[in-house]
């Protein structure tokens, strides 16, 4: 195998691939990245058997083969090489890889590429196309809310349910839940599927480019694959039945306020330095007068007391919540100003963007002494 | 105790006492730092009893008096608050300090500041006066190359020779050696003194500021003491004999290489993504016909081989490094180009400033298989 390349083509293509390479692989050969160059490409793999990335680039391929690197020293190389192109040619009989770009000369020992377990693609008729951005905000606004107990698994995913012209994603760790919805043009069916959040996240870093693209989604009832530009992800469902969340959100609510968000932000942030060390996390928040007070107690600290002006439509309202569920929905609202909506202190609350009513955050108040 | 000062004044005097809160204190009372409001000054003090700081900062004193808070929630919270100016007022019945700033209002637990062990300032008249840009230089020039080891606690710091006219600080961890001397202005005596790392460390992050500003040492056999500005650090030095170490700088070199910095740290930085993982860290330079060959091989990963131009002024040489002494070097190398300086394969080498000649920096080689 011989080939020459762009050292930025190589050193992205390696970087997307990398996310599927083991830090502690089951198996040695799970560490590497195989690598095929035919046919002036060259095509990237790296897979922990769960998830598998291929990722390909253009190259002048002189001698077609294939080969498998160490990721992380192949990874660390590349990125440093001083030229604006990089040659790679495995010595067959030595069972080396040389690297070049401009003096610098690296020579990796290498794996067989008979020993890796090849990427095959997933063939299935159920697919969608949906815009990059689009599928950014899906990921971005729901997974946060993803559990990471591995002992119940559904709820390590996202749920996404596809029902002719919408799609909805929804996650849940039993004490809030996140739902975005999104109009898709061109899609008929329906489908239901709980997607890996590890998997999501990866691909939410890998979305967002300059230009718009349009990402495929291909699904069966145990895989789903996406693809955009050279890049192809898959990766297994988690299996199981996801709750009927819609039964956690209220048909209707008695009070909603509205609040700056910047301001609402900046108070979370000063009421967490006490709250994060009180055992549950805890604030009160008290709407009254035009105004949000929100306090917090450690017995052993002391004692945080903030206020911000607040538009209250409704009834005058005390109660407690966990300040990082709060502070997790304001992480991923941008707009100016959001809304709460409440019923009263022992019932879910919900969080909304002004902006897009597609959005919805619940969470389960906490229940404080005296209330 | 109550006064009203400046956010930022406040925030600022924390962040430097802070240096010297222990994170693992021996004593409940060196988690605080302690407060005393009079004479429209407020001044913090925070020691772990081997390095002590004392910050002013000018505020409305409306009652004069004393506490200590908890160092890490009084810096976090006060770094935080809103508004432009804080009040602080200690509360005797309650024992509760409230901090307020704008809509915000924390109370903190309070610790009596008679249990706090009020630093003494340094009474000695042995001093020396020297620009905050000089002794940046011969901090940061030196302390690099201490050793971490607490067991030889002579090597934990930086030898200060005093000498006229003349300041030398050197550092050593017996492997290499950083020499930095400078040009003391109004100064005659003759002291030595071994000065905690960690302690011109955290001076050194404190110095440079926009304006040129002189700071006043003081010391005497057992302690030293840096003020400047508003800021009052102190310390004791380490007992011992530090190294004859001129023994160690060679008196004439056989070859004189000149590098391009930037060059040489490209190489060295991808050089020591192989060497790093083998046993001694260690790359072979050869020096030969206009250029610098470097390289490194470890068994199980491979090889890297990497070549610059050197203006060689002498004989061929090959020898080998540990590449992170190397590396540490050209950390603080800011000049455009440097100079190797060697006699032979297994004779300590210099690497030196061009522009500056009172540096030196003396790193003794490793003895490879076969040479």
């Amino acid at each position: 195998m011989k080939f020459i390349c762009q050292r930025n083509d190589l050193s992205q293509a390696i970087q997307t691939v990398s996310k599927a390479v083991s830090s502690k692989p089951q198996n040695p050969i799970l560490s590497g990245i195989y690598i095929k160059a035919e046919n002036n490409m060259v095509e990237l793999q790296a897979t922990d058997y769960e998830m598998g990335i291929i990722c390909k680039i253009e190259a002048e391929v002189t001698e077609p083969g294939n080969i498998v690197l160490v990721g992380r020293h192949f990874q660390e190389v590349v990125r440093k090489l001083p030229g604006v192109t990089i040659e790679l040619e495995y010595d067959r009989e030595e069972k080396i890889t040389h690297i070049r770009s401009n003096r610098s000369h690296f020579k990796f020992i290498s794996m067989s590429a008979d020993d890796f377990p090849i990427i095959k693609k997933l063939n299935s008729n159920l697919n969608l196309q949906i815009m990059d951005n689009v599928l950014y905000d899906l990921i971005g606004r729901t997974t946060f809310a993803c559990s990471n107990e591995e002992a119940r698994p559904v709820f390590t995913g996202c749920f996404m349910e596809l029902r002719d012209s919408t799609v909805v994603m929804a996650a849940t760790d039993t004490k809030r839940l996140a739902v975005q919805s999104k109009v898709l043009e061109n899609f008929t069916g329906q489908s239901k599927m709980i997607i890996p959040s590890k998997l999501l996240n990866e691909i939410q870093k890998l979305l967002l480019s300059d230009m718009p693209r349009m990402v495929n989604i291909r699904y069966n009832s145990n895989q789903i694959s996406f693809e955009f530009d050279n890049t192809y992800i898959s990766s297994r469902l988690i299996d199981g039945q996801f709750p009927d969340y819609h039964r956690v959100v209220p048909n209707s609510f008695a009070t909603r306020i509205k609040l700056n968000t910047e301001e609402f932000k900046a108070v979370i942030d000063r009421i967490s330095l006490i709250s994060r060390t009180n055992d549950y996390n805890v604030a009160t928040l008290e709407f009254a007068n035009g105004m949000l007070r929100i306090t917090s107690d450690n017995p052993e600290i002391g004692n945080a007391d903030e206020a911000l002006p607040a538009e209250i439509d409704g009834d005058n309202i005390i109660i407690s919540f966990n300040v990082d569920y709060i502070a997790d929905a304001l992480k991923i609202i941008h707009d100016k100003e959001l809304y709460i909506s409440l019923n009263n202190s022992l019932s879910p609350a919900a969080i909304r963007m002004v902006e897009d009513e597609e959005f919805t955050y619940i969470i389960t108040p906490v229940r404080t002494p005296g209330r």
